[in-house]
Protein backbone atom coordinates (compact mmCIF):
# COMPACT_ATOMS: atom_id res chain seq x y z
CA UNK A 1 0.00 0.00 0.00
CA UNK A 2 3.23 2.29 1.01
CA UNK A 3 4.28 1.85 -2.61
CA UNK A 4 0.91 2.17 -3.85
CA UNK A 5 0.72 5.80 -2.37
CA UNK A 6 3.90 6.75 -2.88
CA UNK A 7 3.39 5.57 -6.95
CA UNK A 8 -0.28 7.76 -6.67
CA UNK A 9 1.66 10.88 -5.22
CA UNK A 10 4.50 10.86 -8.34
CA UNK A 11 1.45 10.30 -10.58
CA UNK A 12 -0.46 13.62 -9.10
CA UNK A 13 3.00 15.59 -8.79
CA UNK A 14 3.56 14.56 -13.39
CA UNK A 15 -0.56 15.46 -13.95
CA UNK A 16 0.20 18.70 -11.83
CA UNK A 17 3.61 19.62 -13.37
CA UNK A 18 1.79 19.20 -17.14
CA UNK A 19 -1.38 21.79 -15.57
CA UNK A 20 1.28 24.34 -14.77
CA UNK A 21 3.14 24.00 -18.11
CA UNK A 22 0.14 24.52 -19.59
CA UNK A 23 -0.78 27.37 -17.84
CA UNK A 24 2.66 28.69 -18.06
CA UNK A 25 2.46 28.95 -21.69
CA UNK A 26 -1.24 30.17 -21.94
CA UNK A 27 -0.22 33.25 -20.17
CA UNK A 28 2.71 33.34 -22.12
CA UNK A 29 0.47 33.16 -25.34
CA UNK A 30 -2.00 35.79 -23.98
CA UNK A 31 0.91 38.33 -23.67
CA UNK A 32 2.77 37.52 -26.62
CA UNK A 33 -1.03 38.01 -28.43
CA UNK A 34 -1.29 41.56 -27.07
CA UNK A 35 2.75 42.27 -28.26
CA UNK A 36 2.01 41.23 -31.71
CA UNK A 37 -1.19 42.86 -32.13
CA UNK A 38 0.42 46.09 -30.40
CA UNK A 39 3.90 45.95 -32.49
CA UNK A 40 2.15 44.32 -35.60
CA UNK A 41 5.00 41.35 -35.35
CA UNK A 42 3.45 38.66 -38.02
CA UNK A 43 6.35 36.71 -36.78
CA UNK A 44 5.54 36.76 -33.51
CA UNK A 45 2.22 35.72 -33.96
CA UNK A 46 2.72 32.70 -36.03
CA UNK A 47 4.90 31.90 -33.39
CA UNK A 48 2.03 32.20 -31.49
CA UNK A 49 -0.17 30.12 -33.37
CA UNK A 50 2.46 27.49 -33.97
CA UNK A 51 2.52 26.95 -30.51
CA UNK A 52 -1.14 26.54 -29.49
CA UNK A 53 0.03 22.96 -30.74
CA UNK A 54 2.12 22.65 -28.03
CA UNK A 55 -1.11 23.08 -25.60
CA UNK A 56 -3.25 20.46 -27.77
CA UNK A 57 -0.16 18.17 -27.31
CA UNK A 58 -0.07 19.03 -23.43
CA UNK A 59 -3.64 18.73 -23.41
CA UNK A 60 -3.92 15.23 -24.90
CA UNK A 61 -0.85 14.51 -22.94
CA UNK A 62 -2.96 15.07 -19.65
CA UNK A 63 -6.07 13.11 -20.82
CA UNK A 64 -4.03 10.10 -21.33
CA UNK A 65 -1.98 10.22 -18.03
CA UNK A 66 -5.63 11.09 -15.83
CA UNK A 67 -6.78 8.16 -17.54
CA UNK A 68 -3.93 5.92 -16.51
CA UNK A 69 -3.83 7.50 -12.85
CA UNK A 70 -7.68 6.62 -12.62
CA UNK A 71 -6.60 3.22 -14.11
CA UNK A 72 -3.95 2.01 -11.99
CA UNK A 73 -3.84 3.76 -8.78
CA UNK A 74 -8.11 3.77 -8.69
CA UNK A 75 -7.84 7.22 -6.57
CA UNK A 76 -10.95 7.38 -4.13
CA UNK A 77 -13.13 10.56 -2.83
CA UNK A 78 -10.23 14.06 -3.33
CA UNK A 79 -7.69 12.23 -4.96
CA UNK A 80 -10.18 10.99 -7.49
CA UNK A 81 -11.56 14.71 -7.34
CA UNK A 82 -7.90 16.07 -7.97
CA UNK A 83 -7.63 13.76 -11.02
CA UNK A 84 -11.15 14.78 -12.58
CA UNK A 85 -9.95 18.80 -11.96
CA UNK A 86 -6.62 18.36 -13.83
CA UNK A 87 -8.45 16.93 -16.80
CA UNK A 88 -11.14 19.82 -16.74
CA UNK A 89 -8.67 22.54 -15.92
CA UNK A 90 -6.46 21.06 -18.84
CA UNK A 91 -9.42 21.81 -20.91
CA UNK A 92 -9.93 24.92 -19.88
CA UNK A 93 -6.52 26.53 -20.29
CA UNK A 94 -5.97 24.91 -23.97
CA UNK A 95 -8.77 27.25 -24.86
CA UNK A 96 -7.47 30.03 -23.11
CA UNK A 97 -4.77 29.08 -25.66
CA UNK A 98 -7.48 29.38 -28.90
CA UNK A 99 -8.50 32.69 -27.76
CA UNK A 100 -4.72 33.98 -27.67
CA UNK A 101 -4.77 32.49 -31.31
CA UNK A 102 -7.50 34.14 -32.01
CA UNK A 103 -6.29 37.40 -31.07
CA UNK A 104 -3.08 36.54 -32.72
CA UNK A 105 -4.66 36.24 -36.09
CA UNK A 106 -7.27 39.40 -35.64
CA UNK A 107 -3.97 41.38 -35.07
CA UNK A 108 -2.82 40.51 -38.41
CA UNK A 109 -5.30 41.84 -40.30
CA UNK A 110 -5.30 45.24 -38.81
CA UNK A 111 -4.35 47.68 -41.46
CA UNK A 112 -2.54 50.70 -41.27
CA UNK A 113 -1.94 50.36 -37.69
CA UNK A 114 0.29 53.35 -36.96
CA UNK A 115 -3.01 55.84 -37.68
CA UNK A 116 -5.00 53.29 -35.78
CA UNK A 117 -5.89 54.55 -32.90
CA UNK A 118 -8.11 52.31 -30.68
CA UNK A 119 -4.39 49.68 -30.87
CA UNK A 120 -4.42 51.50 -27.60
CA UNK A 121 -7.42 50.94 -25.73
CA UNK A 122 -6.89 46.74 -25.05
CA UNK A 123 -3.42 46.50 -23.71
CA UNK A 124 -4.73 47.42 -20.43
CA UNK A 125 -7.30 45.38 -20.55
CA UNK A 126 -5.05 42.00 -21.90
CA UNK A 127 -2.60 42.64 -19.21
CA UNK A 128 -5.57 41.90 -16.48
CA UNK A 129 -6.33 38.92 -18.53
CA UNK A 130 -3.12 37.76 -18.61
CA UNK A 131 -2.93 38.49 -14.85
CA UNK A 132 -6.17 36.48 -14.19
CA UNK A 133 -4.80 33.47 -16.05
CA UNK A 134 -1.74 33.45 -13.97
CA UNK A 135 -3.48 34.21 -10.26
CA UNK A 136 -6.21 30.84 -11.37
CA UNK A 137 -2.76 29.10 -11.93
CA UNK A 138 -1.08 29.82 -9.28
CA UNK A 139 -4.58 29.26 -6.82
CA UNK A 140 -4.48 26.13 -8.33
CA UNK A 141 -1.07 25.12 -7.92
CA UNK A 142 -1.06 26.46 -4.41
CA UNK A 143 -4.66 25.03 -3.62
CA UNK A 144 -5.38 28.62 -2.78
CA UNK A 145 -8.94 29.41 -2.52
CA UNK A 146 -8.61 32.91 -1.48
CA UNK A 147 -6.74 33.94 -4.42
CA UNK A 148 -9.15 31.32 -6.36
CA UNK A 149 -12.03 33.83 -4.99
CA UNK A 150 -9.95 37.59 -6.10
CA UNK A 151 -9.41 36.11 -9.62
CA UNK A 152 -13.32 35.90 -9.74
CA UNK A 153 -14.09 38.62 -8.31
CA UNK A 154 -12.01 40.45 -11.17
CA UNK A 155 -13.80 38.72 -13.61
CA UNK A 156 -16.41 41.72 -13.43
CA UNK A 157 -13.29 44.49 -14.33
CA UNK A 158 -12.62 43.02 -17.33
CA UNK A 159 -16.78 42.76 -18.34
CA UNK A 160 -16.51 46.59 -17.48
CA UNK A 161 -13.56 46.84 -19.67
CA UNK A 162 -15.29 45.22 -22.47
CA UNK A 163 -18.25 47.53 -22.38
CA UNK A 164 -16.71 50.29 -22.20
CA UNK A 165 -14.37 49.19 -25.32
CA UNK A 166 -17.19 48.24 -27.01
CA UNK A 167 -18.58 51.41 -26.95
CA UNK A 168 -15.28 53.10 -28.04
CA UNK A 169 -14.75 51.38 -30.85
CA UNK A 170 -18.65 51.54 -32.08
CA UNK A 171 -17.77 55.19 -31.84
CA UNK A 172 -14.87 54.90 -33.96
CA UNK A 173 -16.28 53.07 -36.85
CA UNK A 174 -18.90 55.44 -37.34
CA UNK A 175 -16.15 58.48 -37.17
CA UNK A 176 -13.67 56.71 -39.13
CA UNK A 177 -15.38 54.22 -41.71
CA UNK A 178 -12.70 53.81 -43.67
CA UNK A 179 -10.89 51.53 -40.35
CA UNK A 180 -14.27 49.79 -40.10
CA UNK A 181 -12.47 46.65 -40.82
CA UNK A 182 -9.69 46.74 -38.41
CA UNK A 183 -11.78 48.07 -36.14
CA UNK A 184 -14.32 45.33 -36.19
CA UNK A 185 -11.05 42.64 -35.70
CA UNK A 186 -10.32 45.07 -32.58
CA UNK A 187 -14.07 44.14 -31.27
CA UNK A 188 -12.89 40.13 -31.37
CA UNK A 189 -9.83 41.09 -29.22
CA UNK A 190 -11.60 42.79 -26.60
CA UNK A 191 -14.11 39.66 -27.03
CA UNK A 192 -11.49 37.33 -26.77
CA UNK A 193 -10.17 38.80 -23.70
CA UNK A 194 -13.38 38.69 -22.12
CA UNK A 195 -13.62 35.39 -23.02
CA UNK A 196 -10.10 34.55 -21.22
CA UNK A 197 -11.16 36.26 -18.14
CA UNK A 198 -14.38 33.99 -17.74
CA UNK A 199 -11.99 30.72 -18.35
CA UNK A 200 -9.93 32.08 -15.69
CA UNK A 201 -12.43 32.11 -13.84
CA UNK A 202 -13.58 28.67 -14.32
CA UNK A 203 -10.09 27.37 -13.29
CA UNK A 204 -10.66 29.64 -10.21
CA UNK A 205 -14.09 28.09 -9.94
CA UNK A 206 -12.72 24.38 -10.42
CA UNK A 207 -9.94 25.15 -7.73
CA UNK A 208 -12.86 25.62 -5.44
CA UNK A 209 -14.44 22.44 -6.88
CA UNK A 210 -10.50 20.09 -6.65
CA UNK A 211 -10.48 21.25 -2.62
CA UNK A 212 -14.29 20.92 -1.95
CA UNK A 213 -15.86 18.55 -4.09
CA UNK A 214 -18.50 21.58 -4.75
CA UNK A 215 -18.08 24.53 -7.46
CA UNK A 216 -18.72 27.93 -5.86
CA UNK A 217 -22.16 29.13 -5.69
CA UNK A 218 -21.79 32.02 -8.14
CA UNK A 219 -19.92 29.49 -10.23
CA UNK A 220 -21.30 30.17 -13.96
CA UNK A 221 -19.66 27.62 -16.57
CA UNK B 1 -19.04 -9.47 -10.65
CA UNK B 2 -22.09 -9.75 -12.65
CA UNK B 3 -23.84 -7.87 -10.41
CA UNK B 4 -21.21 -5.18 -10.91
CA UNK B 5 -20.80 -4.95 -14.58
CA UNK B 6 -25.04 -5.19 -14.80
CA UNK B 7 -24.33 -2.16 -12.22
CA UNK B 8 -21.62 -0.33 -14.21
CA UNK B 9 -23.97 -0.31 -17.08
CA UNK B 10 -26.85 0.75 -15.46
CA UNK B 11 -24.54 3.67 -14.09
CA UNK B 12 -23.00 4.18 -18.20
CA UNK B 13 -26.55 4.63 -19.26
CA UNK B 14 -27.67 7.21 -16.73
CA UNK B 15 -24.20 9.13 -17.82
CA UNK B 16 -25.15 9.04 -21.56
CA UNK B 17 -28.55 10.03 -20.92
CA UNK B 18 -27.61 13.11 -19.40
CA UNK B 19 -25.05 13.71 -22.32
CA UNK B 20 -27.91 13.37 -24.69
CA UNK B 21 -30.22 15.59 -22.74
CA UNK B 22 -27.54 18.17 -22.44
CA UNK B 23 -27.16 17.61 -26.68
CA UNK B 24 -30.99 18.02 -27.05
CA UNK B 25 -30.89 21.51 -25.08
CA UNK B 26 -27.79 22.97 -26.72
CA UNK B 27 -29.56 22.19 -29.79
CA UNK B 28 -32.61 23.76 -29.45
CA UNK B 29 -30.63 26.46 -27.50
CA UNK B 30 -29.31 27.32 -30.55
CA UNK B 31 -32.11 27.21 -32.59
CA UNK B 32 -34.22 29.46 -30.33
CA UNK B 33 -30.93 32.04 -30.13
CA UNK B 34 -31.59 32.19 -33.92
CA UNK B 35 -35.57 32.77 -33.72
CA UNK B 36 -35.45 35.05 -30.80
CA UNK B 37 -32.85 36.85 -33.16
CA UNK B 38 -34.19 37.37 -36.38
CA UNK B 39 -37.83 37.93 -34.87
CA UNK B 40 -36.81 40.03 -31.94
CA UNK B 41 -38.66 38.18 -29.30
CA UNK B 42 -36.98 39.13 -26.28
CA UNK B 43 -39.26 36.73 -24.22
CA UNK B 44 -37.59 34.06 -25.88
CA UNK B 45 -34.05 35.63 -25.83
CA UNK B 46 -34.84 35.66 -21.98
CA UNK B 47 -35.72 31.91 -21.97
CA UNK B 48 -32.45 31.09 -23.63
CA UNK B 49 -30.24 32.61 -20.58
CA UNK B 50 -32.60 31.34 -18.07
CA UNK B 51 -32.57 27.61 -19.57
CA UNK B 52 -28.43 27.78 -19.81
CA UNK B 53 -28.28 27.41 -16.14
CA UNK B 54 -30.21 24.30 -16.46
CA UNK B 55 -27.07 23.15 -19.01
CA UNK B 56 -25.01 24.50 -16.19
CA UNK B 57 -26.60 22.29 -13.71
CA UNK B 58 -27.07 18.98 -15.94
CA UNK B 59 -22.99 19.71 -16.64
CA UNK B 60 -22.49 19.26 -12.71
CA UNK B 61 -24.48 16.56 -12.34
CA UNK B 62 -22.58 14.21 -15.08
CA UNK B 63 -19.35 15.18 -13.59
CA UNK B 64 -20.54 14.16 -9.98
CA UNK B 65 -22.33 10.77 -11.64
CA UNK B 66 -18.69 10.50 -13.60
CA UNK B 67 -16.62 10.97 -10.20
CA UNK B 68 -19.27 8.38 -8.77
CA UNK B 69 -18.65 5.97 -11.35
CA UNK B 70 -14.92 5.64 -11.15
CA UNK B 71 -14.91 5.68 -7.55
CA UNK B 72 -17.54 2.95 -7.05
CA UNK B 73 -16.72 0.25 -9.81
CA UNK B 74 -12.89 1.52 -11.09
CA UNK B 75 -13.62 0.90 -14.73
CA UNK B 76 -10.97 -0.32 -16.94
CA UNK B 77 -9.40 0.63 -20.36
CA UNK B 78 -12.65 1.33 -22.96
CA UNK B 79 -15.01 1.57 -20.33
CA UNK B 80 -12.95 4.58 -18.30
CA UNK B 81 -12.40 6.21 -21.46
CA UNK B 82 -15.73 6.74 -21.91
CA UNK B 83 -16.74 8.09 -18.46
CA UNK B 84 -13.57 10.68 -19.56
CA UNK B 85 -14.98 11.62 -22.63
CA UNK B 86 -18.59 11.73 -20.93
CA UNK B 87 -17.14 14.49 -18.65
CA UNK B 88 -15.16 16.26 -21.62
CA UNK B 89 -18.38 16.09 -24.13
CA UNK B 90 -20.40 17.62 -20.92
CA UNK B 91 -17.94 20.23 -20.85
CA UNK B 92 -17.89 21.17 -24.23
CA UNK B 93 -21.62 21.29 -24.40
CA UNK B 94 -22.37 23.51 -21.79
CA UNK B 95 -20.19 26.01 -23.68
CA UNK B 96 -22.49 25.50 -26.97
CA UNK B 97 -24.93 26.91 -24.51
CA UNK B 98 -22.90 29.24 -23.41
CA UNK B 99 -22.79 30.40 -27.12
CA UNK B 100 -26.26 30.48 -27.65
CA UNK B 101 -26.86 32.34 -24.77
CA UNK B 102 -24.38 35.05 -26.54
CA UNK B 103 -26.66 34.96 -29.16
CA UNK B 104 -29.57 35.80 -27.17
CA UNK B 105 -27.71 38.69 -25.99
CA UNK B 106 -26.57 39.89 -29.03
CA UNK B 107 -30.13 39.99 -30.53
CA UNK B 108 -31.53 42.27 -27.59
CA UNK B 109 -29.39 44.34 -29.07
CA UNK B 110 -30.30 44.96 -32.05
CA UNK B 111 -31.94 48.25 -33.21
CA UNK B 112 -34.75 48.93 -35.34
CA UNK B 113 -34.69 45.34 -36.71
CA UNK B 114 -37.26 45.60 -39.45
CA UNK B 115 -34.93 48.17 -41.49
CA UNK B 116 -31.93 45.95 -40.63
CA UNK B 117 -30.75 43.81 -43.93
CA UNK B 118 -28.01 41.92 -41.99
CA UNK B 119 -30.34 39.44 -40.19
CA UNK B 120 -31.11 37.73 -43.18
CA UNK B 121 -27.30 36.95 -43.42
CA UNK B 122 -27.02 34.72 -40.64
CA UNK B 123 -29.85 31.91 -40.14
CA UNK B 124 -28.41 29.60 -43.35
CA UNK B 125 -25.57 29.89 -41.25
CA UNK B 126 -27.19 29.25 -37.45
CA UNK B 127 -29.09 26.02 -39.00
CA UNK B 128 -26.12 24.16 -40.67
CA UNK B 129 -24.22 25.08 -36.68
CA UNK B 130 -27.60 23.27 -35.04
CA UNK B 131 -27.46 20.25 -37.07
CA UNK B 132 -23.95 19.84 -36.39
CA UNK B 133 -24.91 19.82 -33.01
CA UNK B 134 -27.34 17.32 -33.60
CA UNK B 135 -25.59 15.49 -35.92
CA UNK B 136 -22.37 15.25 -32.96
CA UNK B 137 -24.67 14.76 -30.52
CA UNK B 138 -26.36 11.29 -32.84
CA UNK B 139 -22.67 9.98 -33.81
CA UNK B 140 -21.79 10.35 -29.79
CA UNK B 141 -25.20 8.51 -28.85
CA UNK B 142 -24.65 5.62 -31.70
CA UNK B 143 -20.92 5.83 -31.43
CA UNK B 144 -20.82 6.52 -35.23
CA UNK B 145 -17.48 7.52 -36.27
CA UNK B 146 -18.61 8.15 -40.20
CA UNK B 147 -21.05 10.52 -39.06
CA UNK B 148 -18.11 12.25 -36.63
CA UNK B 149 -16.06 12.80 -39.76
CA UNK B 150 -19.15 14.56 -41.34
CA UNK B 151 -19.39 16.99 -38.58
CA UNK B 152 -15.82 17.95 -39.14
CA UNK B 153 -15.75 18.19 -42.33
CA UNK B 154 -18.85 20.18 -42.18
CA UNK B 155 -16.73 22.60 -40.17
CA UNK B 156 -15.04 23.93 -43.17
CA UNK B 157 -18.43 24.96 -44.67
CA UNK B 158 -19.17 27.07 -40.99
CA UNK B 159 -16.23 28.48 -41.42
CA UNK B 160 -16.48 29.69 -45.14
CA UNK B 161 -20.13 31.15 -44.29
CA UNK B 162 -18.39 33.24 -41.28
CA UNK B 163 -16.26 34.56 -43.21
CA UNK B 164 -18.74 35.92 -46.46
CA UNK B 165 -20.99 36.95 -43.15
CA UNK B 166 -17.97 39.49 -42.14
CA UNK B 167 -17.33 40.42 -45.26
CA UNK B 168 -20.50 42.06 -45.52
CA UNK B 169 -21.37 43.00 -42.57
CA UNK B 170 -18.18 45.28 -43.03
CA UNK B 171 -19.30 46.74 -46.16
CA UNK B 172 -23.23 47.31 -44.57
CA UNK B 173 -21.30 48.78 -41.98
CA UNK B 174 -19.38 51.40 -44.24
CA UNK B 175 -22.47 52.15 -46.04
CA UNK B 176 -24.66 52.34 -43.08
CA UNK B 177 -22.84 54.08 -40.17
CA UNK B 178 -26.23 54.58 -38.00
CA UNK B 179 -26.73 50.71 -37.62
CA UNK B 180 -22.76 50.01 -37.09
CA UNK B 181 -24.03 49.27 -33.44
CA UNK B 182 -26.22 46.67 -34.38
CA UNK B 183 -23.89 45.54 -36.86
CA UNK B 184 -21.16 44.77 -34.28
CA UNK B 185 -23.63 42.56 -32.72
CA UNK B 186 -24.53 40.66 -35.67
CA UNK B 187 -20.43 40.40 -36.28
CA UNK B 188 -20.57 38.55 -32.78
CA UNK B 189 -23.93 36.63 -33.61
CA UNK B 190 -21.59 35.10 -36.95
CA UNK B 191 -18.40 34.68 -34.58
CA UNK B 192 -20.36 32.33 -32.20
CA UNK B 193 -22.06 30.54 -34.64
CA UNK B 194 -18.69 29.47 -35.93
CA UNK B 195 -17.52 28.79 -32.69
CA UNK B 196 -21.03 26.27 -31.80
CA UNK B 197 -19.43 24.28 -35.05
CA UNK B 198 -16.01 24.33 -33.79
CA UNK B 199 -17.27 22.93 -30.12
CA UNK B 200 -19.61 20.13 -32.31
CA UNK B 201 -16.63 19.54 -34.19
CA UNK B 202 -14.88 18.84 -30.92
CA UNK B 203 -17.52 16.57 -29.46
CA UNK B 204 -17.17 14.91 -33.45
CA UNK B 205 -13.31 14.02 -32.22
CA UNK B 206 -14.35 13.34 -28.37
CA UNK B 207 -16.41 10.46 -30.09
CA UNK B 208 -13.24 9.54 -31.85
CA UNK B 209 -11.31 9.48 -28.47
CA UNK B 210 -13.78 7.50 -26.74
CA UNK B 211 -14.30 4.97 -29.43
CA UNK B 212 -10.71 4.72 -29.93
CA UNK B 213 -8.82 6.18 -26.76
CA UNK B 214 -7.12 8.65 -29.74
CA UNK B 215 -7.59 11.73 -31.14
CA UNK B 216 -8.30 12.57 -34.79
CA UNK B 217 -4.83 13.33 -35.95
CA UNK B 218 -6.52 16.62 -37.66
CA UNK B 219 -7.86 17.81 -34.14
CA UNK B 220 -7.78 21.30 -33.11
CA UNK B 221 -8.71 21.59 -29.81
Amino acid sequence: MEHTVKAFDEDITKLRGLIAQMGGMAEVAVQNAMDALVKGDDALAEKIIADDKKLDALESEVDKLAVRIIALRAPMADDLREVIAALKIAGVVERIGDYSKAIAKAGRQIEDRKKFGPLTLVPAMGEIAAEMVHDAMTAYAARDAVLAREVIVTDEKVDNFYESIFRNLVSHMVENPSTISSAAQMLFVARNLERIGDHATNVAEMVHFAATGAYPVDADF
